[in-house]
């Protein structure tokens, strides 16, 4: 793509999981990328995601609650991509108010700093399927009714509703990816935090039994990091992506315990068992889930491509070589 | 209704339109009644709307973004009307901070005050049908998709589901109802920051003509506010209710510029005039709405028995009589 050829694109969250490889496609394509991370050590930022490609960008750390810096950060950039969020659901729910500053509080901050200083920019929210709750129908799609099941999902759902009406209203560009489960290297793997799919990741190599919460029959479906980076790429580069929301998703649909199956079929070892579900997961369980992404195929051309075995093997082996970056 | 005989109740905007004229129902039902309002100049409440009750019940004057006045406040009370909010859709897309921290943040507080020491209470959330947006069909059902055109009905919507998910979560018994443009005596008439009623009203009294946005030909329905209560109080009053969204309505659908004529025709002179739409209304503007409410209407009984014509009669009557009180 040569949309982003010497243009000046801002990553909030680009420390972490998908901002760094947003930040290294980017790059490659000869961007000049600012990278914006808390680094709070509960999230997912981490310093060696860009390693190998740190001296070709800018890393500012700092909270994008922080008004006055992200106003100044923002001044002539021609992308942001708005990554930066409280991902996980249970610390919205012990902890609401701080996931409202950032998911909501600080996204309205952001817009109205380009709304005052830079509405000619072009951004794209990462959001999250969370919104949709528990489907009435799969694969869901974006039409699906929103019933969030969680705090985070309530807020998560305002910050991407204003980013539509800045776009409808003052004309500022901005489109939102309701992302599924996304994997790949660079993703929080010390804790269950930011994904289930992390702290199997961990188990597998530490040799610990992976647990899946109830029958692990519940259907999920993944895209691979290289994958949700191309749609973020591609839905900053449409104008036809403006005003809008797409969902992300697979066509390679698996249960949880299949999904454990795979993985320790990968050949490095491991176990998984079956644990009755922690009831402070199970209140906010959503049983199956998996996308309909056909609007963002149809409008914007993508599909995910790398398989989920092949995916799982790539992080695999990320995380053999690299786990000490990643937990002590 | 015996439901509120003896009970602690605590009103939040209990100075404002809606939860004053609830209060004179409650007080009149021989309840407990507490009201809480900020009474910032530029939102709802007025202390002549408790004139000739005030003795019989509690006023707190003080922020819903307080957290610990409202603590404290919420202790022992058996139910909560939760009314308080930003409600000016121009103010939200002006100061987008304030209304977030009134309708989310604030609404946040309160419902993780009630987990921490108050689960027994019961909660009727004020909501409105603004967060429908422009509507794909009418009449608007509570299926209808959520669109809001605004800061405001993005704010109001994440207070309504946090109300709903502690409801679901915690067992918080919550409702909500998606109030439609309501009406009558109380309600702020000194310019058009809460309803273009109240402005209407006050133009109609001063002999100045009324303004109508556009050609005048936009449909609305109307509540006047003795219907409201009742849906408030029938919403408290049912267990049926918790963890649902009722819209509220009238089957007496007109266009603004029938309901200028409507008021001109009552018979204390005035006129109106079309004039073009403001830009930053027009930005907002959501065409032809009114409510489907069958749905409170078969599971709460719940149907409007004043008539517009005799509605807007009894509040002219009332301005007519006490608009000292609301307008220098």
């Amino acid at each position: 793509m040569k949309t982003y050829h010497g243009k000046q694109i801002l990553i909030t969250g680009g420390l972490g999981f998908i901002g760094s490889n947003l930040a290294r496609a980017l790059v490659g394509q000869g961007a000049h990328v600012t990278l914006v991370d808390s680094l709070i050590p509960q999230y997912g930022g981490n310093p060696f995601n860009i390693d190998g490609f740190a001296d070709r960008l800018t890393v500012n750390v700092c909270d994008v609650r922080d008004p006055f810096a992200m106003a100044y950060l923002l001044q002539g950039k021609d992308y942001l991509f708005n990554l930066a969020g409280q991902t996980s659901h249970m610390d919205s729910m012990t902890d609401p108010k701080t996931d409202l500053d950032i998911n909501a509080n600080a996204q309205l901050s952001i817009l109205e700093a380009c709304r005052e200083s830079n509405p000619g920019i072009k951004i794209v929210f990462a959001s999250t399927r969370q919104l949709y709750g528990k489907p009435d129908y799969l694969p869901v799609d974006e039409k699906h009714p929103i019933r969030p099941v969680d705090v985070n999902g309530i807020n998560k759902l305002a910050g991407e509703w204003y980013h539509l009406l800045y776009n409808n209203v003052y004309g500022i560009r901005a489109c939102a990816l309701r992302l599924t489960n996304t994997y790949g290297p660079g993703m929080r793997v010390k804790d269950a935090r930011q994904t289930f799919l992390g702290i199997w990741v961990r188990l597998l190599i530490e040799n610990q039994p992976i647990k899946v919460f109830g029958d692990g029959l519940q259907l999920r479906d993944f895209n691979y990091v290289d994958d949700c980076v191309e749609a973020l790429l591609l839905a900053g580069a449409s104008n036809e992506a403006n005003g809008k929301v797409y969902n992300l998703g697979s066509s390679e649909v698996i249960g949880l315990k299949d999904l454990a199956d795979m993985m320790v079929s990968l050949g490095h070892g491991g176990r998984f068992e079956l644990v009755p579900f922690p009831p402070e997961r199970k209140a906010i369980d959503i049983g199956d889930y998996y996308s309909d992404f056909s609007l963002i195929s149809n409008e914007l051309g993508w599909t995910p491509k790398v398989g989920l075995r092949e995916g799982l093997q790539k992080t695999m082996a990320y995380y053999l070589a690299h786990h000490a970056h990643y937990w002590d």
